[in-house]
């Protein structure tokens, strides 16, 4: 009968109406890579015990609640990373310590912006990230719509001195966060592509895909914009009576913006570590951002991160027996404001990047995870179904092998460091990413609990697992 | 047959099992309050109409884009009755003007409440209406947490001195709105209690369904509230916040609240008015009030009320020939602050009291109408069937003979006018009221159509019957 099956299924395959791992799936050959019997059962005990978490509750409340909102640079960052050192230590990670790095720092100090003429009314609004100041009392002008970032882009070069832009491309609902790429691009161009044609202030509709009046902030300027104009994004149903605004009046539409802010050039912030020591030094790096904009408490951007990573490594850690490799949590520091802890991680710790076997970051809030990225050698790929089937029972789907990884494992992975995608269902997560609205309550401690369980799960399959996952190719 | 079922029905009667009405559904005697078979096809003409009416969504708009929002007592108010005036006359009411009145002001300048220690944060506050200023500087003290007013009602008269209150009572979601009540009365007895055993402050949790970081404001201080002490709302999020703040901390909660506000004996505020004249003078009375709270645009409160009415007198005003009885249409001012222009109202038309047969107004948002009640003279109360069997094409359901009416007619009530409550479906209007997040894009074009179409039925039908609906108790 098994006999049959395989042939059936063979001449399916062949036939390219099944996957040829559906063939060998009723008995691998000995040399592909699988879990031990012993390992299946330590998988789904740590997947059982992470269905019944309470720390990661635990620790996303203690987080959110006791330091409350952390800008990247701030006080309130550096009473965050106390409190990271705290928790590691409470919980029995091991070499728990923080890792200082410099960096340039902004904060909002006031901002306002309200249609002036012909419909006098305030607008709902937030700085965004590096955006210089107005004069103080603000700047006034008129306002001129695109409908997109392309059509402020196909402007001409002249035209809009002394103007306000207004670009009011709204954002894609996807379960992905797919849309949100594109919303980036918004935010960070508008206030560049508006500075270099004359005008004097960029407003944007919120990167954002809800209809509540709490603005979206989020990086906009760095490095290259020299020409960029002071910059803010307003709430969606704000961008909507601005538009309405432009289409009911017969006159020009003037708005008045005044926003206010702080910089430093080099302020100290650093990364919080803490580990599990295995039998070997190879590591195994997971994590999330210790940091949050400054709106809300950072609930679901990053501390879910944060909380589900340190509980999948303490169920792991909770196992008799040391880990086959040393699982090294990160608490990343001031990610929203330039990624300057990824980059400090990958930079402190250069020389021992061969020793690093995979990172994993989460960092799109705590939705279930539905599908499961790698990045691995290609030689290593087959790896991938051994965290796909264990994966299965909690609804999980295999997915590609292009896994993004995480903003703060970014520098690591051009360092040629493998990484994985636990890919987080987004569908709502752009309702609350960087509004005041980022708070415990929007967490489902369900849906929280299926991601301690998957990480605990990946966590463990990595760590054990014979053989590493390759090298990816050096990005310069 | 029909003899045969009306028996049946007459015994089921007298089990109890159906309603006497049902029993005479069939063949209603002569005596019975009923519309003509051309005054019922034009009823199906004017919900035909309603259905497709564009008028409602339009006046909506202009109100809330054009004016925004329209604090009782302000200039913005003062720009809303200009904008009524000329709305009133481009659709063709006659007799449109300003019925002024005076009034004492109050207007928020500015907010904040901070978490001092251990855990220092901002939340998300605003100003309760009529609450008197903290110092310059703002006040501080330990928080002392009661989950109901009732429990602090219960404190004693001593124990709370220099201390801040902070009522935590969550509010009921229900379809009619019955929540409210019971919320209103933590709102604006909460700063009086705490007045009265020395506190400095009292905060509550907003007086709202949401979880969003969008305070409730609400009026909270107004004749009796000589120990009131200055009074914020926090967002649900904040509520919970502080909550957790207290239970998480082993040592008091120092929380800092600084109001400041703006106050004025007395302005000038006012009533907009405009008429259908009928062929008698008989007057039947609808509208919403133009005020709106300053935090958001007023769509919901009470915008749509304005839009709702104003677009169905426009449609019966259409009708060939007149109305019998003149439909008024009010707008009535600085509701919100203190009921200003449904009292000045029923002083300045206390005189013509008698010739108003019927009240009604729309001021719960735009959610479709479920239900139908009426408060009519017990003698009247059969013709209420006839509004109700013209509505039930439209899912609205016969009420009961208590119907509120409305806060702006309740003064007019009390002079003995019978009303009406064309009630809305409020399920998730709490979510919204009050806040910044009242704005346009919250209504739902189809149900305020619905709403059209029944305001027009009824207003047709309290136009045409024969007969009126009696007087109601004169209250004193």
């Amino acid at each position: 009968m098994k006999t049959i099956l395989r042939a059936a299924l063979a001449a399916a395959a062949a036939a390219g109406l099944v996957s040829p791992s559906m063939v060998t799936a009723q008995e691998p050959p000995a040399q592909e890579p699988a879990l031990t019997e012993r390992q299946a059962q330590t998988v789904d005990r740590l997947i059982d015990a992470g269905l019944e978490d309470d720390l990661a509750w635990e620790i996303l409340e203690s987080l959110t609640t006791e330091v409350g909102p952390r800008l990247g640079g701030s006080p309130e960052e550096a009473r965050a990373r106390e409190w990271g050192v705290q928790e590691l230590k409470r919980l029995g990670f091991k070499n728990v310590r923080i890792e200082t790095y410099e960096m340039p720092y902004w904060a909002r100090v006031s901002e306002s912006v309200e249609i002036v003429s012909p419909f006098p009314q305030p607008l709902a609004v937030t700085a965004l990230g590096g955006s210089i100041a107005t004069p103080e009392g603000g700047v006034s002008g008129e306002v001129v719509h695109f409908r997109t970032l392309l059509e402020l882009q196909a402007a001409p070069d002249t035209g809009l001195e002394g103007k306000i832009v207004f670009v009011d491309e709204p954002m894609a609902r996807t379960q992905d966060g797919s849309g949100y790429g594109t919303a980036v691009r918004k935010r960070s161009q508008a206030a560049v592509e508006a500075g270099k044609r004359g005008a004097v202030a960029a407003l944007i509709r919120s990167a954002g895909t809800d209809s509540h009046r709490n603005p979206h902030t989020g990086g906009a300027v760095s490095g290259g914009g020299k020409t960029a104009v002071p910059t803010a994004a307003l709430s969606n149903p704000d961008a909507d009576q601005l538009a309405r605004a432009i289409e009911r009046a017969d006159e020009p539409v003037i708005v008045k913006l005044d926003l206010q802010v702080e910089t430093a050039e080099s302020v100290t912030s650093g990364n919080v570590i803490g580990e599990i020591p295995g039998e070997t030094d190879e590591l195994i790096v997971i994590g999330g951002h210790l940091d949050s904009w400054d709106l809300g408490t950072g609930a679901i951007d990053d501390a879910s991160g944060i909380a589900i990573t340190t509980a999948a490594a303490k169920l792991v850690g909770d196992l008799r027996g040391k880990p086959k490799r040393t699982l090294r949590v990160v608490m990343w520091g001031a990610e929203e404001v330039g990624i300057f802890g990824g980059k400090a991680y990958a930079e402190a710790h250069k020389d021992e990047m061969d020793k690093h076997v995979l990172a994993a970051e989460s960092d799109f809030g705590a939705g279930r995870i539905y599908r499961f990225d790698t990045r691995f050698a290609e030689e290593e790929v087959a790896k991938a179904k051994v965290f796909e089937g264990a994966l299965r029972r909690l609804a999980i789907t295999p997915g590609n092998n292009m896994a993004y990884g995480g903003a703060d494992i970014g520098a690591t992975r051009d360092m040629g460091v493998p990484v994985v995608s636990l890919r987080q269902d987004g569908t709502d997560y752009f309702d609350l990413h960087h509004t005041p609205d980022d708070t415990l309550d929007k967490v489902d401690p369900e849906a929280l609990r299926q991601n301690v369980a998957a990480w605990a799960a990946f966590l463990y399959i990595a760590s054990e697992l014979e053989g590493d996952f390759g090298r990816l190719p050096v990005k310069e």
